[in-house]
């Protein structure tokens, strides 16, 4: 059994700052459970471009409201508490903060920690130890 | 892209209630995401022995306080806001709920919604559409 703390992650280097989000990844690829679960806030106002062509995604709204719009479409879906989004097509899509949002996010195959956005919006390819 | 909303599982046949739990599953395996989502809430004062033999399981606490048991090793862990448990080893458990518990569950093999728990603790093993 593992045990994780969303406080001391977010002391140690799985705790990952970028352009106005922040990831706290309390489940990597090597914790061997197939997927990673972070929790991932996103500051007020901000707006992403996201493209992660080799992942699938899902992400649960904890606190706050925002959108989500899937690009190949144009739809744009209101973000609360409750609301999930799954990005099954690996989906491109833009995610907009109103307010200040938290999320629990779920990614298949896991992230490995590793991966950095590209200037397509996609984390690389995980490289998993062999 | 899929949309779920938590409030419309809780009305719908994704939503299971069983001896003072309620389980309300945003992602199911025919979702195609390869594993499930489950927002969990557990009564105050209840307990569970729990063993999934045939999935891996991650819960990560919204809120309230309780605590789970390894019952390979006796060893117990508080639960509180924040707090993952990962059952990496299939690790058979106990569960129990100081307060009410609200969880973000997340299950490889992704659950169907056609399992039950048996005399074991365990979900049967998911029969995926061929």
């Amino acid at each position: 059994m593992l045990i994780k703390q969303l406080h001391e992650i977010r002391r140690s280097d799985r705790n990952v700052r970028d352009k106005g989000w922040e990831s706290s990844r309390l489940l990597l690829a090597e914790d061997g459970m197939g997927f990673s679960f972070h929790i991932t806030t996103l500051e007020a106002g901000g707006e992403w471009t996201f493209h992660y062509q080799h992942h699938l995604e899902a992400v649960f709204v904890l606190s706050g409201e925002g959108s989500v719009e899937d690009l190949a479409t144009g739809e744009r879906h209101e973000l609360r508490p409750g609301t999930l989004y799954a990005l099954d097509q690996h989906d491109r899509h833009t995610l907009r903060a109103g307010t200040k949002l938290v999320t629990a996010c779920v990614f298949n195959p896991p992230v490995t920690g590793d991966e950095v956005h590209d200037e397509t919006g996609a984390y690389r390819p995980a490289v998993l130890p062999a």
